[in-house]
């Protein structure tokens, strides 16, 4: 008996329709990219272990996919560990290579290992899968792609601006109206730390800041204070809890709030130069929001921090995100490099354009026309005029067999092809096809050059 | 002290021009694939072991790179392999994944999975990386793309017709002309083995014919008697060492050789009906030409048998090939689905293309022009020049820092932007851009509209 086949959990088969739908997705993405000045690379899909792992927390080292060593591996194992039977401990002597856990590390290490052929700043965008040995639940999977955009060697805001831009041209070509591009300053975050005496728990205090939206405000002074944070340190900055209005009023709340951190009046500067830019040449239809509670990787950010929700109708978490890292390839030995980036969220924009409805139907049409296959004569009439219509860029294709009639209909109606050919000794006689519309039903005879024109016309 | 960084052996970084070339090849396969009515689809980079492991045979199975099972493996670990140190044993018990070695096997997998969503007959392509665990030399990589289309469910001859029509459409496309494409037929070689009386020597036969090429007629005649085919039996196919003439004329000589076989017979009407039909619908560039030597994969294929050669001009070996097994999907337990197909060689397509030169000029071009950064309120109006042209999908760009000017513009020269605007108070108060053409070293100024219509024009 065969095996039943299947495929390991969290990972995915594509089919037609969702190719299709992926791919326009990532096109549209890519022309941006290009367009904005970006360049693309690609990286190994396995990188040598040491260049990955430590670089992204204990968590992120146990869910690296390690590869493992080709031939006699266990020759090689570390003795100790293969005697105390100890998994942690064997595993980099049986396992030299690991698959790519995000595009950001493999980035730096290129940069770096090829930083004398790079001319900086380097735009460079990156559209690849990466591995996760994550618990896989809904929406999350073992293999995805990431679509990342990142500048590296300059220190501009004007990249900021244009990252918010990108963001906007992106999410209108794919006509997704009503993103929100939110923004926050991992310094604001800073600020905020150093006005409340509390410096050192900076990690604790965003970390709790985060969860607003989810545990409100309660919730979140909750977690604040046993952390060790003080009531009368909430007091001084209790405004952030509540802050509204648009962009101009929450900075004027902030002034007040980070009036006596440095630090903090530099993000409050940084975002306003944003602001500021943006106002100048307003976004198509994306709005952009200050959320001072926002993250994301803060170990990691050391500028600006944008995170993308999907339009409010949609439930769905972030949908892209990015930031400034001042060391990006630091880790490799090369200094003051500073990054900024951004990144697209394939899966989950496909899941809200098609929530939405927005996928152009053009996008899942394959096969326009299919010639219905009568025997060997008429088949290679038709195939000349299957060739002919190819030239002209028309999706063609005969019925590989001279199967019923029935049948052959019935492949054109289950793969949803709009139109089909019949050309029997009649039609071969008179140099003709007859073309039948699969919706209305009509049929009509017709010569090589009207076929085209009603082929070729959308 | 940082880790200098590198890549394991066996894979590759592409830089921008590389990705770029690719993609010019892929998009074009890619257009020709779907315009023939193939449609996309992906299957994870793993699968589970079972899937893979003894598809490819004993040497297959080593060089498929397995995956570690995350977590604490060890324990359940085979405790006999474990004592006895035996690493092919204990692979099972610690790996359950692997990366896909082709996309043949996985697609088998996928039309057995999914055989009830699936419209027989099933035209997929599918263009993934594969991993291979193998000696790393010129040319031969541990990940590299496949690009393949095959039929499934239709044992149509018109089948094979299409395909080297396709590859001819893909070559012409490309503006690759005079690519061989060989053709042969798994019936003619049984034939062969056939009228020598020696049927189960089919495998030593066609492994030494395949040699001709290399080792010459002594050498494979040498060979064959080594193996225990009789002076006599070569005697009774002489000819097929010295097959001249074209297409007719050699099966001609092959009528003549297999004529007491039914199964040659058979071989030789399936090569004169594609023959037939091809000389109906004859090709735009490529030459077809029967190869009876032609062996490849021979315990897969069942019919046809392709493998495309580069232009003469160039020394490489094979840039695709294919052919046709009748029983795609009976390892997975679906009976009776023929299967046909071809694959395309990215890698040495590449090179190919790189020798002659053939990479159009324009698939390299990135940013078309970089408007110089002269201070704040310059760059605003820069920028807001440079999203107009974007509108005009004209890839432009800000410098990011208002550096000194010698910076700048080295910075377009060496990244080849042909382009660059310098718009200073002067041009600001005039609403005009100076427009100077890095190659003749021209400038001139210029109103909006003036330079969307330069830089638009090709």
């Amino acid at each position: 008996m065969a095996q039943k086949p299947s495929i390991p959990k969290g990972t995915r088969d594509f089919s037609p329709a969702e190719v299709a739908k992926r791919n326009y997705i990532i096109e549209n993405i890519q022309h941006q990219f290009k367009k904005f000045g970006f360049q693309p690379i690609e990286t190994p899909s396995f990188e040598n272990s040491d260049t990955l792992m430590g670089k992204y927390g204990e968590e992120g080292d146990r869910l690296i996919f390690k590869i493992l060593n080709s031939g006699d591996f266990l020759r090689k194992a570390d003795e100790k560990a293969y005697s105390e039977k100890n998994s942690l401990q064997i595993t980099s002597s049986i396992s030299e290579k690991a698959l790519r856990y995000d595009l950001t590390v493999p980035f730096a290490r290129y940069v770096v290992q090829h930083q004398n052929e790079i001319e900086f700043p380097f735009k460079r965008y990156q559209i690849q899968p990466v591995w996760r040995a994550d618990r896989p639940q809904k929406g999350r999977f073992r293999e995805f792609f990431q679509c990342d955009a990142d500048v590296v060697g300059s220190d501009s805001l004007w990249q900021e601006v244009e990252f918010v831009q990108l963001y906007d041209a992106v999410f209108s070509a794919l006509n997704l109206k009503g993103v929100t591009i939110k923004i926050n300053n991992r310094k604001i975050l800073s600020g905020f730390a150093e006005v409340i005496g509390e410096k050192d728990k900076l990690i604790d205090f965003t970390v709790a800041l985060d969860k607003l939206d989810k545990i409100g405000e309660e919730g979140v002074k909750k977690e604040m204070l046993e952390k060790g944070i003080s009531e009368a340190a909430l007091d001084k900055i209790q405004p952030i809890f509540s802050l509204k209005g648009d962009f101009s009023e929450k900075i004027e709340v902030l002034r007040q709030i980070l009036a006596t951190s440095e630090t903090g009046k530099a993000g409050i500067e940084e975002l306003e130069f944003i602001q500021k830019a943006i106002l100048s040449m307003p976004l198509k239809t994306a709005i952009i929001d200050l959320d001072v509670t926002l993250a994301r990787g803060l170990n990691y950010y050391t500028g600006a921090i944008f995170e993308v929700a999907a339009p409010q109708q949609v439930k769905m978490g972030s949908i892209g995100g990015g930031g400034r890292y001042d060391d990006l390839t630091g880790i490799f030995g090369l200094k003051n490099m500073s990054g900024v980036g951004i990144s697209f969220g394939l899966d989950r924009i496909f899941l809200v354009l098609e929530e939405l409805d927005l996928f152009p139907p053009a996008v899942t049409e394959n096969t326009r026309v299919l010639f219905i296959n009568f025997g060997e004569k008429e088949a290679l009439y038709a195939l000349k005029a299957v060739r002919k219509l190819r030239e002209e860029d028309v999706t063609a294709e005969l019925f590989p067999d001279s199967a019923k009639m029935k049948k052959q209909m019935n492949h054109a109606n289950k793969r949803n092809i709009p139109f089909v050919v019949l050309a029997g000794e009649e039609e071969m006689a008179q140099e003709k096809y007859t073309l039948k519309n699969m919706k209305s039903g009509d049929q009509q005879k017709v010569n090589a050059e009207e076929l085209r024109a009603i082929l070729s016309a959308n």
